[in-house]
């Protein structure tokens, strides 16, 4: 029995509309994750005449009152401040609000990046103390295990102390979500030494080393699929193009495949005999597996999937969120955050 | 015929002790390239009784008048400042001073890659208008081709110049020596619109886009794996700190795939006969391939290589000093970044 968990009643907003596959794989992810903890009250928000069509299609028994219509959409390729100003009745805008509001615990969703980040920030705001929420993402390692880099793309030029902060909350997110008793962290420099690295950096070695979190120096761009320490963190500049470059690893193997199959018949048997073998090998390096990441400093869960999530991934968003909910994270954040004020 | 080519003869230096397995590999892999290029005078520099048994035990025949001795070896892990200063008598030192004090055209060393920018920077000095030399890294791509990255390592903070800088060295070395025409150059970011990024990625936007360089606007970390430009310029933070994780990959896959096979006898089979397919398709993504990266800006031709480099790879390293060399580069580059100056 876990202590942590409080178990009471958690209303989470799933963004219906969020997603390449929305809304068909938000509504069904969503409903299954409720139908599996009944302690999930669960809030679809969107063109309701699309939810209630997929519900409709899957026989899916969902109560008309727990809809809440939102008629517009922010597209993926929206600017995400431009359409949260211009869009006030998209599905990401009302879905922040109702968390805000304080009319529900929780919001996931699989759309706009960029448009939750700022939705989330803007709309539910920071925790007291949090000068910058983070996006994490979680990353297959050598070990088998995983490393979690702090931050991809909430926000460029940080300063020292928001690297500490991502700090703090990534370890407290590795404590309560990953079990991992004193997660280690690394600061992604380009160097091992403590003299090594650029202005920030050296100045966040400086901020780091005197708190008591497991901070183990500094780490380089090899450490982090090494699975050299539990938490990397680093400017948003870099781990969100440290990021999109891990991503697009696939896409280079695939070509290197095809091309390789493409030269002979003999190769192209080859390849064909492999290629099982590398699927099944290299699932695990799909980024896309993942499902959610976590927004860090927000004061109210948010949870951002990627576009193109699948149910499960849906699914295991909505549970991720009533983990968090149940482990009283926001507190726990805000707690230790204090502990580390000025 | 090339025009470009003066074929005149061309000092070169090699550091002997440089690298992973010197002085074999340096001795061996240098003389191979003097003898396919016969205006090559090679000088060897570094512990002459070892590299003196090199020659003996490989029956090579050179002339002791073209080794220069120097007592003292620059290790893998000293700190390159540091040691500069202290190991005067080093083969980095020596080969450095050789190239400042005119009595040789070009430096090729694998050995410890920051005293080599240092010794390079500080004794050989910059191009007149060059803020900072860059190392280059060049990255199998998606399309068959490979993009260059700038900078990798050569300094952090940079300042939006000094990405300019990086642009037009890099513009020119595609240009003479990858034989790309007008090569596109991107600047590396976290979106592509003009408007995203940080403080220095925008305003290197504005000098970019005022020049008649290719610039093609903002890449994202996955538009280096898929080729979207010939180049790609970002500070060297960013950018070594991608080059390492990039380097890192090949370890994830093996151990992935070592895990896979102990999973059961059958995926032991499995793997055993996907390994070949792989090793094959995967040779091109082994970035120690390559031999050296140019180090430009420095006021004379200086090639750095990857501390495991082959004979081959040594023997590259020199024939790309000469290719350097009898194109004028040094001087091409001067005369573009005048072109730029403020």
């Amino acid at each position: 029995m876990n202590l942590n968990y409080t178990n009471s009643k958690c209303k989470i907003v799933v963004d219906a509309m969020g997603g390449d596959y929305a809304p068909h794989n938000a509504v069904v992810g969503a409903i299954e994750a409720a139908e599996e903890d009944q302690n999930i009250i669960l809030v679809l928000v969107g063109r309701e005449t699309e939810i209630v069509k997929v519900l409709n299609d899957n026989n899916l028994d969902f109560p008309k009152e727990q809809i809440v219509n939102a008629d517009e959409v922010i597209g993926m390729h929206d600017s995400p401040t431009a359409a949260l100003k211009a869009k006030k009745n998209s599905s990401i805008v009302v879905g922040a609000n109702l968390v805000k509001n304080n009319e529900a615990d929780a919001f996931v969703s699989a759309g706009n990046t960029g448009a939750m980040m700022a939705a989330s920030t803007l709309l539910i705001g920071r925790i007291p103390g949090v000068g910058r929420p983070t996006i994490g993402a979680t990353i297959p390692t050598e070990k088998g295990n995983f490393c979690t880099i702090y931050d991809v793309g909430a926000s460029v030029d940080s300063k020292p102390r928001h690297l500490l902060e991502y700090a703090v909350m990534g370890s407290i997110y590795a404590e309560e979500i990953f079990n991992i008793k004193n997660p280690t962290i690394g600061l992604l420099n380009v160097g091992e030494e403590e003299s090594k690295g650029n202005k920030v950096s050296l100045e966040a070695y400086e901020l780091l080393k005197n708190t008591d979190l497991n901070f183990t120096g500094n780490v380089e761009g090899r450490d982090i699929l090494k699975g050299t320490t539990d938490i990397v963190v680093c400017d948003g500049f870099v781990g969100n193009i440290l990021l999109k470059f891990a991503e697009s690893i696939m896409g280079l193997l695939k070509a290197k495949f095809k091309s390789f199959a493409g030269e002979s018949f003999s190769n192209k048997i080859r390849v064909g005999l492999a290629k099982g073998t590398l699927k099944k090998v290299l699932k695990d390096m799909d980024y896309q597996e993942y499902g959610g990441v976590p927004l860090l400093g927000t004061n109210g869960i948010s949870i951002i999937g990627h576009g193109s999530s699948s149910v499960l991934a849906i699914k295991n968003m909505v549970l991720r969120a009533k983990e968090m909910y149940d482990k009283n994270l926001i507190h726990k954040i805000e707690d230790s955050i204090k502990r580390y004020a000025n």
